[in-house]
């Protein structure tokens, strides 16, 4: 395990899924998985060897200590999750095929985790010891107080040098539930962080203004240079581009931009055969956490930050338990007869 | 089917409950089943030939909309299930073995039915030709509204003249967080009552008063007398008598008591080897109202409730899908071999 | 739910399949499903928010009960749906894969359905309130009295000023196992109809004659030339065409066409990754009634269709349980990433 | 492997059965075991080491081959189970609990088996080679072909010296079906036996009388008696009692009465936590039979008989598949800890 | 957390065991858990609130990472479970039933653990910081290499100042299959135990010598008297008494004996409907544990152990993960009702 | 059944797989297969109409007696499979998807076949009556007495004119385990052969030599006529060409060189939706050995075997249980559509 200690914060959700692709309840029964965004992204790392730790709170019940032990079960430090009164938050999960495509039904409100006061966080003590702070957009969106938390969490780690990871998840539908600014909050986000996952879309929330670009790197270029122009503090912006050919086939590229000019393109994988979508950009966000913690060089950081993210496809569950031999694997000639 | 038309209203739960024996989430899967204490009484007198007819609200969504199937699967009338935004409420069931007993993690808060405006129930058109409407303490207990809305209903009942079927079910932990008076709020449901299913717990909880007799029938006796003086609408009064030696062997008996002198005793079974002991209290109940809705003597009456709350223990959720002939062999001699 | 009631009259079968890609009794499982040509279209049709109505015959036992119930859970009332002494038709499924295509084993003969006598209908009662009768060529392919009956419940529709949708479903070794007479049984039937769902192979059966066109689409056209020419009462011919690529690859494609000179053409969508194809062609026929009822014009009644067919190759079972708003999503831009 | 072949001849089932204590078809699953009365002797001896040889006629399709291949799984030769037009044999098993009792839904009318000619087996090459020709009261129940099949299987063994067992099986739904004869043609089978599978009931529908003696020994000891002097070529008459407490509480002892004089008696074992019942009377005929075949004493014969019956009650499906060590160990000291 | 730092010492297993009551690959499916005497232990007690840590040595391939989860789950430190070729030691079940035992077939040869050298074992730094190291009699009847690591760990944490829990477990097929001298190694580690859970079996086994006494507790005294006067350092020594009355159902009581006289016995519990009985004695041995290092008094604290032994037998797998809660909730007044 | 017998002469394998698309042990159950490369090609030989009879060595447990009884459900004679000490031979398998590449960890070491001593066959004994013997390459891989056995069997064919059948199956990793002489050893196989399954890289193994040919058929061709020249009993050279172009879609084409000149290609087929690849080379096998054996000309017999290993792809497990007829309807017009 590296010496590296990162720290990922955000809620831990459960999902239960419908089994195989049938529609939600067909029949009496759910697959059950662990997931959360920030918890994908530490799990990734964990297994790619890292010293992760997640801050979060969980129900005081059967169902938050299940989630607690899967996440201590692929290797993540569990010792700063709370329990505390509240439920867990719920995903119902229907897998598409073909011509349907996947549905998510939250049931997420008034969990425990959106729940906890801003304040029942010491981030000092809870950030001891680290070197990166993983943080999404998901959190800030649950409410006044997980916002503040967030942001909370965002200015003790600049204040600690301890580098913060953002990636935006912009979601509309959450932030109307509570009228949050989102513009407001996201901005000092992203003014706090040291790599955004983010693209032009997210910029346009943030820093408003329109990407009139033709092609979609063109106007990912343009938000990279607004971003970098608007945060002091940001080092690199990196995003994935997806095409959806169809449920089961889409096709994957990644861009990383940096601040001092670098500009590494991992060209799209047919991704064919997908047994689950989800998760995968987290999958892809751990990718490229990894490769600037072991300081790899922008190309082969974005081409693993890719690689995970298409193995994250063809493995059920939110999280994506893969080690760094797995991903290499995919980078090479990518044989894909058994393996015996 | 019957010509009697009853009206049951509740709220519709979803059960995810931990396969076999197993403890919750010790495998990533879950068994669903419908449930909710009216809903359940419904489907039992619908297997037994009667017109029934569910008023309640579900979310709507995919849950909402198994709920309600199911129902219909079992014969009830949804054309009265309401959908409107909110949640479904879900109860995780961790079904125990030997010295472990079953246990019960709610999650119900906030549901859609919960939540439903008191005054968005049109009574006189809901119980339109029902002879019979049925309720029971856990809508009161749910909130403010949900209270509002089961006297409504219990009131508008009895200026229709239909019966109203009321099973005390007193939940002191719901009742407890939103600060309801539980006392003044059950009494007013029992005074609307044709027949109660309570024992000398819930006649103390809503008239004060406590029981000293040695021996639990006496105490059910009593508790009657009180009851048949303080309600005067109030016909019958009727309650099971349970003993739990171990978590798999109960002992099960039950009383059926009138204002008329009514006094019949069926004498107590052993359940041995149970499945599930959710929902016994409803199939009994269920039982009960059939014999009452028949014309049966009291004495068949008590005995047929006990039957079927006896078969319930031997299936699987919340329901009691038996019919009358079912329960009547079970009264009869009892042969327990295979049936070619 | 619209005022418009739909009668469907047919037999209910129950599919016994092998799990995922198994072959039959590889393992000693079976996944089981409600099914039946005519009672899928009335299981879609209710879920487009009409009033559908079964009418069947189903065997006195629990599995009769248990699909009977399954029609209920989708919605179809089951009123007219009767018991009688014999067995339910069975089907054995093992679901293809790659280049082993699906095969159905049948175990359908001397059902309840078959055996029912044609004089046990009384069809002016069993269609009473109904807009539209829905029949298939499977039900009179059973035998005497069923093809007599399928012929009295036409006629019966026929003079109720009913309109009746047809199916004709040709299965030639179903006609010769009782020598029955399947072009002058059909002809009557097509006589009866408004609408059929047949292309240029079901007309030659019917009238006789050849199709020397060289493409599909021309030999539909002058059969249903030839069939209004044939059948006065007769407004519409619709029909699918299907090339099968490979087991889970098919295009599929749709025509409408129209006594007055209607023609609609759904140009043909590529079906990968298909799930369960059973029931496609009865999807379809349920999205063209839904266009018709609802006064939809042809361009979008054939769209519609072709969208619900497509949509049913991604979901186990035979039935089509989606509503309007998913097939609509369908026909729009189709995104095919989750919904969230 | 001993040297001595045993035939048996009766029809072979498929049994679907409801999963864990679920009612039919509450989810939507079944569970698959081969069975069919003479076929699950025939497994259990094969497991006892003898050389066993079914007979029979299935479906030409893939159930018949599955049964037929399950059969040769357990070392049964079935290369004497000819393949013809028809259907399986099917039957549908709801599996009891507490008062819950089992029960079976036949769906066996018209199969393969029941279909097939009497003059299409031809019993001396059938029974070459063999010693003994295991038979049942089934057969011959379930109609002309097969009751003259059975007789003809009877005949042609006593004519070729070959010992027939008779297991009595007497069905008198099964008779009622096809208006049979059975008093004479179940007297002419028993004619042929050398050991008959019956207690006094059967002999009571074989040669009349009435058994009024207090106790159930008493009657068989007098049944036996007028066995014995009815049927000159019968040798043994042997039977279980059982007393069913509960669904899964059964006490069963056993007795084995000679025309030698001979009289063993297995005290009553009790039978807890049943899993299966079914087959329990197959698997203790062929424990008698072994016993017989071996040439064990009657005492032990009996008692091995009591515990290969037993033990079948703990294990799911038709069959018996264990050996004869773990029903010697059943028959020593008997200890219920884990065997490592 | 508790201070008290307890490191276990032992294989890890893995157990393949056949669904339900079935017999092994009666269907194609195997249920998975992780095992292990010691970590059964460590399990517990981290379930308990203890720090935990397991040293092990695993298979360096996806097997021996599942085990290593599973134990990270349950919140069992695994930074000292090390990875190496080889294989894991595997065991297949077959859950009995009735009159059928449960069987074992054990596939733990030429294990990863069991091929660990001796010298492998760095135990100052192993031991680091640890109050307790749990080792049992498993350990040293695997081969010499595992005899000498078992007896270097004990020694070391004798000269540590650590207290060692020696479970006897006495296992004479492993000991044969390498000749090993099992008196001489167990004595030796008897010797370095602060506490062994063995009774007086064990004791014939280490000390040589016979117990004619005539009940079980006698034995257990007199065994003890000679333990306490052979081994100085050791203060404990505890055991359950079992008797088997069926596959389902045993009595189980417990004695604690202490070298100053302390003799405290917790009366037998029915065990009724044993859901699995694998793990009860390692479940009973943290129970006790968890007694000593809380200073509960010896009343107490067999009792805590034989609850948390009875509780195991409800819970399917290896580990016992159950909360000090739970088992208080069973030694108080034992309501068996559902818990909500 | 023919009258051609074949014996297959090998190591029988049981396979726990992750189900579905999961990783392995990602939730805690295994799907069990059978297998065995040469016991694959039996198999399919069997469900071709072959008499085929397996010689091997299994454990003497459950583990052993369930695959030969699997071997017998699909008629192979397992009469000559001894049962003796030691374990069985486990594979663990995760089934790929998309981009993720199946694995296989093998736990076959010390197996009871690999233990078996060589002078424990007594081959004229074992190879009585039979026109063929196949066995592979793996045998001799496994060990010093594994090897010799396979030499003794091949010699002994050779000796009694019983034509052999090799597969040559180079597995390195195995070889390197024992340090044995691969290139002698299959050397003196491929000898004796009359058919081997093998393409130049196994050819380079065996002769040395290198294939500088730019395409795959010459550099086959170039190592067939190396192959006849050096080995003087050898008539027929076979294999296929394999392009992986992901997990689920392979491209697959065929050869077969004759010594008199005989080459027969068949064209590749594509090969989408793969549900399990493995044994795909071992049906291939069993086609081209069922061509062969009937006499079919090099072209059909080609055709036949690729199209038997193309059905191979879409069946779960190792064996191919389909039919002649099953093949043949591949090599026709190709229907995808389902079969009614």
């Amino acid at each position: 395990m590296s010496s590296t200690r990162i720290v990922c914060f955000g809620e831990l959700l459960l999902r239960l899924g419908a089994p195989g692709n049938q529609l939600l309840l067909q029949s009496p029964s759910l697959d059950v998985h662990a997931g959360g965004a920030e918890a994908n992204v530490g799990v990734s790392l964990a297994h790619f060897g890292h010293d992760v730790a997640m801050v979060s709170v969980v129900a005081d019940n059967p169902l938050g200590a299940a989630v607690t032990g899967e996440l201590r079960r692929h290797g993540v430090d569990t010792g700063r999750v709370r329990r505390s009164e509240g439920r867990m938050g719920l995903y119902f999960l229907t897998t598409g095929a073909g011509h349907r495509p996947s549905e998510v039904v939250y049931d997420r409100a008034d969990s425990a985790f959106a729940s906890a006061r801003a304040d029942s966080y010491d981030w000092p003590a809870l950030l001891h010891g680290a070197q990166w702070l993983h943080l999404s957009g998901v959190s800030p969106a649950l409410g006044l107080e997980a916002a503040q938390a967030t942001l909370a969490a965002a200015r003790a780690a600049c204040a600690l040098g301890i580098k913060v990871s953002f990636d935006g998840n912009f979601r509309p539908k959450l932030w109307e539930r509570w009228g949050g600014d989102a513009k407001a909050i996201l901005r000092d986000l992203f003014d706090c962080a040291h790599i955004v996952f983010a693209d032009y879309r997210d910029i346009g929330v943030v820093l408003g203004g329109e990407f009139p670009q033709a092609d979609a790197p063109a106007r990912v270029d343009a938000a990279a240079a607004m971003a970098f122009a608007a945060f002091p503090r940001l080092q690199y912006m990196t995003c994935t581009q997806r095409t959806t050919h169809s449920v089961g086939h889409h096709s994957l590229g990644a861009m990383l931009l940096g601040r001092d000019g670098t500009r590494a393109v991992a060209p799209q994988e047919e991704l064919t055969d997908i047994v689950d979508r989800i998760g995968g950009g987290d999958a892809f966000a751990a990718g490229v956490l990894h490769g600037l913690i072991e300081g790899l060089d922008a190309d082969t950081t974005i081409r693993f930050g890719l690689a995970a993210g298409c193995l994250k496809h063809s493995i059920p569950g939110d999280f994506n338990p893969v080690g760094v031999a797995d991903v290499m694997a995919l980078m090479g000639e990518g044989k894909f007869d058994v393996r015996r």
